[in-house]
């Protein structure tokens, strides 16, 4: 089971150990984008795929690599503002809760 | 520190709670790339309070909070697809290990 | 019938009649990412409307409006780059009807 | 002078050359989002040339290749949905002028 913390962890390590060039936080972001493009292709591939009934394994498990991408991202993006995920994931939860509870 | 998986499993369980409605995996990636473009805008709004010298913790908690909904919105679609997260993390991470050792 | 030149000029006029601040080429890419954003809101918007069989005439026009602020974010940065965009879109064309003809 | 009219009559004409299969407005929208990720990275590429002091003649050229495909798609999505996008562009610009106006 990955928590967040280790994902964010591995992020780091894997930046010290690839030696990346160092970004801003505005290009992150556009890193970002960039696999939320390459996500929204991998998800409109496997849709093609479903729709005129051809094996899909393939493009289900392409759009899982692209799943890693972005969150690889968020966590290099947390990383680099120093955001605690899991803090801040425990604080947006309650407010949802909040909210969804009062409604119904 | 909440694992990927529970953070999919509370996406589960709110969704039921708040009884929304069905979508398409389509609809759902739309609701993955509103997110994102309003952690796009959070991120515009951090950097500009941190270059005129302006306060900027509630810019940074923003962020966090638009995080949130990212990890959120991709907990969802694995959902939608049955795409165990764990797995897909654990994959391509050694695709990314093998590559970065490899090069360097 | 506006072309791309004027609407690109008007963008200019307009950023000089605001007083905007200035902005980096990331900066101005992540506004066009928030404004997709938007688009994609109003588009999820529009297609619930048509589902529930409600009246759209309100949806339809905000996907418009949202249409023009990522062709003015386009304008925006082609502007900051010195890209003429009618040459550009020209250069594409070209390519895309090759590759089209050569292919039927 | 292209116009967006004659942009948007051309992304017809092509579209019934090629054959394209017929796509929901969601899946455009997808397409249209992948096209933006495609442009974020064609953008790091031209700022990383930059900044390394590079020739980028090319990353300029291929910005504007990806600048071309945006607006494509949003003629695609328009065309789809029966927007008239001079109209929506228009409209938005008075809105716009009457802000903007109003502010200084």
């Amino acid at each position: 089971m990955v928590t967040l913390e280790q994902l964010c962890q591995r992020a780091r390590e894997i930046a010290a150990l690839a030696n990346w060039p160092e970004h801003t936080v505005e290009q992150r972001t556009l890193y970002l984008v960039a696999e939320v493009g390459e996500l929204a292709e991998a998800i409109l591939h496997l849709v093609r795929q479903r729709q005129t009934g051809q094996e899909h394994t393939a493009a289900l498990e392409a759009v899982g690599m692209e799943m890693h991408d972005v969150l690889w991202n968020i966590c290099e993006l947390a990383n680099a503002l120093n955001i605690d995920l899991d803090e801040a994931v425990e604080k947006k939860r309650e407010m949802i809760l909040r909210k969804v509870t009062k409604e119904h």
